[in-house]
């Protein structure tokens, strides 16, 4: 079975760990078909569409898509991409990776965030001069389909702690509404869980992350929380992520374009191919995803490292060493 | 000139750490006329009304307001008097007290949180079988209003960096104009600041709180910021806060009513206590105010301690060595 991969490099360091990514996916026996497309920044300086309709549409075709980073469109270009691919589940691991100068090194926790509703809904408008409404939105449906992705999640990649994030005490309808479902989820299922307010959690995550495992929380919370938590790992460097839609997904590292290194070959790609393992383990090839992953944590560990773990290995040597350890 | 200031102790350990700050605030100086009322889940099992119309009454006619702490109907409590108050302002420092177990002793934050809009709106429903929806609410006036309260803040209270919380890039309308309020408040002031996105900043926040001073936020940013920043400097329990309206105030410590070890008489009234020193500042003492924090850090500092800092005083004996500072 061959899978077409849709790989958007995007602005700045996307341009550099994204084909490092790819060579390492090439390395492998799997029949991919790689095709490129451009977004971002510099192609909005172009031709004013920081993402055209052909790079969207390959996006949709594909079986599902590598994206590097952004720049100053990333919301112009992320969003509409997340929404292509269907992407109910955005997966966010936050796990304190050897090399990463942790703030709490026994961070490891799995992010399942609702990636289609809440206060992403652009429903969005001043109503009158000097006044502004958004409509936050909340279904049951959507609310059901990301708890079972998060139990089954938890179940199969063995979490034990699975803990449904929430703000019900004051979003009483629609947080309420997210809460019961995904209680609902959990009672059918037979799983273990607890509740916690998003409020609460970010202080919890901040002095004891160790309790957690999964956490599965509506669209904004899990923005801010994951963000926290790549926090408590030593920063966004390391952090991969994947967009889970029906029929096609999209995978990028949490990081940013970083303008400031761009161009100079020395970007850490590790997020970058982490993304690349969950790509594979999304495809099924699980073997193969451990063992990127593997090799990328046996690179961290070891070296070569880049410049921003203190070595002075280029992109090209990190990613050479990966695929060695392959 | 007499100052009638409502006591509102509530449920669990609030009922022991309110006399506590009373009994401080009784040995200053000052003509405070203290007038009791009840609010809590103790009083919702009795009579079906967390906050007794009574009760609203007595803050709604005071000078300020010293709540202790609220179980289960928190927010049917606490929200309330937030309104009756007039409060605009959250004012929440995150600092490392002596004897707290900070992650990062190096935190001093404040938040000033907007406290009467985003998504605290109360404009919810579910519209249709299994949709629910929530109107997000912000105006310019009120975006203005906390901007002022938060330069000035910082400029009274000596803090060099301000920085700007939103999500302007996702919600455009609501935060982008919570945001362009604010620039322009700072504009017309003079003033510098920087802005950050909420997600990056919860980051940023793990890992360098150092780099911040006052942070002016929406509403539910900084309920969960100000929660965060909490778990920067070990926990809730030695934190104190302020809702500041116009004419009436309301002080209360971050933590809860800790039911665990209510009425045991072993609460650490530290938290009230500075919430009380807060009320001073408020009503102009300052230099009361001055005196009654560091009459609780050098407490802190030396002890005696309470049992959740290791040591074995009760309450009374904690605040007797507070009175014993002044
Ligand atoms: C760029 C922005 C729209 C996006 C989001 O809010 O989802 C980002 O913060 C993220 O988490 O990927
Ligand atoms: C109890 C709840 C309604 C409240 C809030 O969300 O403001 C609490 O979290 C707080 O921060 O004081």
């Amino acid at each position: 079975m061959s899978h077409q991969i849709a790989v958007i490099p995007g602005d700045g360091i996307g341009q550099e760990v994204t084909p490092a990514a790819v060579e390492v996916l090439e390395t492998l026996d799997i029949d991919f078909e790689f095709v490129e497309g451009e977004a971002g920044d510099y192609v909005a300086e172009e031709t004013g569409e920081p993402l055209p309709e052909a790079t969207a549409d390959l996006a949709r075709d594909a079986d599902a898509t590598l994206f590097g980073a952004a720049g100053e469109h990333a919301a112009d270009i992320i969003l509409p991409l997340r929404e292509i691919v269907g992407s109910y589940a955005n997966v966010r691991p936050a796990k304190a990776y050897p090399g990463l100068n942790a703030v709490k090194p026994e961070t490891d926790i799995v992010f399942i965030r609702e990636n289609t509703q809440g206060v992403y809904s652009k429903i969005e408008s001043e109503i009158a001069d000097g006044v502004s409404t958004l409509t936050r939105v909340i279904t049951r449906d959507a609310s059901r389909k990301i708890a079972e992705y998060g139990f089954a999640y938890a179940e199969e990649h063995g979490y034990e702690n699975v803990t449904i994030a929430h703000k019900a005490n004051v979003m009483r309808e629609t947080d309420g509404m997210f809460l019961e479902a995904a209680e609902d989820v959990a009672a059918e299922r037979g799983a273990d869980y607890d509740t916690a307010l998003m409020d609460a959690l970010a202080m919890k995550l901040v002095m004891n992350p160790e309790d957690y495992g999964v956490i599965i929380t509506p669209n904004l919370a899990g923005d801010v929380l994951s963000d926290l938590a790549a926090g408590l790992v030593g920063g966004l460097g390391l952090l991969p992520s994947a967009n889970i839609g029906d029929d096609n997904a999209l995978f990028e590292p949490v990081h940013g374009s970083a303008p400031d290194i761009a161009g100079q070959g020395i970007a850490n790609p590790s997020a970058m191919i982490l993304s690349a393992a969950m790509l594979l383990d999304h495809l099924g090839y699980d073997e193969q995803s451990t063992r990127v992953t593997e090799a990328v944590e046996a690179v961290l560990a070891d070296g070569p490292h880049t410049p921003d773990l203190g070595g002075d290995a280029s992109t090209e040597a990190f990613t050479a060493a990966v695929i060695d350890q392959l």
